[in-house]
């Protein structure tokens, strides 16, 4: 009896039933970012998130009703962590502008699976009819937005060319981030991608090379 | 009668069977075409194929008896008028490679529909078990191949800036490009794709702007 006792006492607390939902939400969370990675939006099916869950297909639509929903929970929960992490690594960079752009591609390529999901629902997305269709020109405006007015204050600085608009600066620094990341993804091994965004990064520093 | 034997007479002639075989094949294609621009392979019916083109499934199986087929013919076939069309704008520039690329970038401006197949098509190809996967792998080492060769000669000839390697050239040209299409393909009216590739050919001009 005390043996059991003790057993007793060792084990993990009984969750909430709000603790059990958020730690589904969670897993289905992981497994639909996978999935969608893979076999994009338009490929993925239900059944195969729910199953890389360990739930039934019911169980997954009690959590999520619909594809739709849940791709829209995938693309919130990674803006949410990505602007936190550009944060970050602007103020460690003490707000070196390309800099901080190049340790962001640096960070890309220890997350090939999440690289992988963007670039894949980014080209599904260019059709009208997409859920994401609204998502993803809203995400590069607004993302764009920020970098011409960081590029501006780095101009200033002397830290960024401005014989160059700072709007043409920000949608070339996209493209070529975008740019990489596909052959990068293709032969992760022969394409030192932060290594080639770097050089990118030089021909647009004030005075480098000129 | 003379009326009949008249209308007869203007009527086109008789296709053979093997122009008939060809003119469907044609039409599959470019519906084929279409529909994986929108949908991506994954997310494309071989019964919306057909409906574009006016078949059956039946019908349409009977020229290509899977997707994957379809999908292999429609990228031999770009392949086959891209590369003329490589040929011809490098003859036009009078083998200036930097201005052949941009020229190559104002005319997929006018095919935007070519432009999303592709990139939708590289996007989804990155998954090992994609049908195309190896194709698109070794038409990007191929392609930054040729353009290496290309770059060397530019180099050379004093067109190209030489403080950098070819390979790594070809890379970033290759990534502005596919990168400024997604922007691009977002909001055509407002990205100036091949004015923004513009630029990035002028920074790496031989004594460009340094």
């Amino acid at each position: 009896m005390g043996y059991n006792k003790y057993m007793k006492n060792m084990q993990p607390p009984r969750r909430t039933q709000a603790e059990r939902t958020r730690a589904s939400r969670e897993k289905i969370i992981r497994s639909a970012t996978e999935t969608f990675a893979q076999k994009g939006f338009r490929g993925a099916k239900m059944a195969d998130i729910a199953k890389a869950a360990d739930l039934t297909e019911p169980g997954l639509l009690h959590h999520f009703p619909s594809k739709t929903r849940l791709l829209m929970e995938v693309l919130k929960e990674r803006d949410r962590v990505d602007s936190e992490r550009m944060q970050v690594t602007l103020q460690k960079n003490g707000y070196r502008f390309l800099d901080a752009q190049v340790e962001l591609v640096e960070h890309n390529q220890t997350v090939p699976g999440l690289v992988q999901l963007f670039n894949l629902l980014v080209a599904e997305s260019i059709s009208p009819d997409h859920p994401a269709h609204e998502f993803f020109i809203e995400r590069y405006q607004r993302e764009r937005g920020q970098c011409v007015q960081a590029i501006v204050l780095a101009q200033q600085n002397g830290e960024v060319r401005s014989d160059l608009s700072a709007e043409t600066l920000a949608v070339l620094l996209f493209a070529m981030m975008d740019g990489l990341q596909v052959q990068w993804l293709m032969e992760p091994d022969k394409i030192d991608m932060a290594g080639l965004f770097r050089v990118m990064t030089n021909l647009l520093k004030e005075g480098m090379g000129r």
